[in-house]
């Protein structure tokens, strides 16, 4: 194994459908105040970005998912979304 | 104005560069004991999806953009990164 590459990563955390989210129903509740009616489903969560040293896309992946899983997000109540992508490369 | 149409929005704010992140420095030395050594530059952040009715991508943009900059993010010390597309596309 030789970690060469590196890779940017980003892990976006949100509650799991059903999971109470008194965050994002208290932002909704204040947006009428700001002038704005249109706007609905607010959830609020996290988002960790990182990089990453591993020897290709697939092993960078696997490494990322480690991390999210068992340090990130507490997967009984949340769900994590892990997009890898090369250093350098346009978000 | 006939904001007819449904759009999806996520919203993205993290900490500027130069703004301490000690959670984000936290997270970056717990990794090691989960035999993690190749993860650097961890920062930490909050993400919100939403939806919003309006007339199209412009004014989409244009009022996420408002209920990110009043309301979600502090932008003396957070940039946000807004991101619209129609309700229903895939992520």
């Amino acid at each position: 194994m030789a970690p060469s590459q590196q890779f940017s990563v980003q892990v976006e955390v949100l509650l799991r459908d059903g999971i109470a989210d008194p965050q994002g129903a208290t932002i909704e509740r204040a947006l009428p105040a700001l002038g704005l009616d249109g706007v609905t489903a607010v959830r609020a969560g996290k988002s960790f970005r990182f990089d990453i040293a591993a020897s290709d896309d697939a092993d960078a992946l696997a490494q990322a998912t480690v991390v999210a899983d068992r340090l990130l997000a507490n997967p009984v109540i949340e769900e994590s979304v892990v997009t890898v992508r090369p250093a350098g490369s346009p978000a």
